[in-house]
């Protein structure tokens, strides 16, 4: 892309430099949810048709869209912009969980789903929230581990099979 | 494998014939468990140290040795050699349903874990079972569908994401 920009496209470079420049300006971080947002608030959090008494926490702005992707859920949702990892230097410190805690208090939220991946650092960051969100009279609740849509026992990894044995949902309830 | 019996070890050929003819004549099904055993009953149904209160039904033979392969597994099976597939002339009839509904009614079996997989055809079988053995006094349980072990969300499909925000599972109880 460098080459191109430098030998077809001059005005082009400059064009997104501008655009970068600009969009460094502008794009805050959404006062409720802390996603990406060129206003105070996003348009998920200012928007008017979502269910306020749910949370999914998310790792970045990416996760929340990849959600919004599968419209399927109606809830709103809160950033981290990270995930726990002491070899990176990344600790609760960094993440943005003393915003996470007043966004929870006194609001109308009755239940956070912990929506971090299953990595070794998404685990370890959902059970540092789950910990530190407890006794607060939220419910609080995790992501399914399983076998994936269209998925065969046969072809599934062990770690996942055990999982999806140990998580089996009770039936007819 | 045929052109290198052919050419270069006839013998070997005529060893390997020997040895399916035996395997077909020798390997039935276990009484109880249905899976491919040379006993009338498999080792596993045999042996003393497993949990007899939990039965996992199975499609096939290969899906019993992956879940035991976990080693995380301390019930029993039962293989139904095959799953519910209409468009290849599989109905209720083709399956062992009816051994299961014999292996369940009067036995020590207190939950049925219905571990076939989630294709289409796996989730009509497990759909067709749950509601046939509905009713009986026994648990019934579906293993969990969701992202695997170390997985992101940037990387799981739309259809997974949904289903593991909908069988999210409650922390803390």
């Amino acid at each position: 892309m460098a080459y191109h920009l430098l030998q077809r496209d001059p005005q082009g470079a400059d064009r997104l430099a501008q655009a970068i420049v600009e969009a460094r300006e502008r794009i805050g971080h959404c006062q409720l949810c802390n996603t990406f947002s060129e206003r105070d608030l996003c348009e998920l959090c200012a928007g008017p048709d979502r269910d306020r008494r749910l949370l999914a926490v998310v790792e970045t702005p990416a996760d929340l869209l990849r959600i919004e992707q599968t419209h399927t859920f109606r809830g709103l949702y809160f950033v981290l912009l990270g995930k726990l990892s002491p070899l990176d230097g990344v600790g609760p410190r960094q993440l943005a969980l003393e915003q996470l805690r007043q966004r929870v208090e006194g609001s109308e939220i009755e239940e956070v789903i912990l929506a971090t991946g299953f990595s070794v650092e998404g685990e370890a960051t959902a059970q540092y929230i789950g910990v530190w969100l407890a006794h607060r009279g939220i419910r609080l609740s995790r992501i399914a581990r399983g076998l994936p849509v269209g998925g065969e026992l046969e072809f599934t990894d062990s770690g996942t099979l055990a999982q999806a044995l140990v998580d089996r949902r009770e039936l007819g309830r």
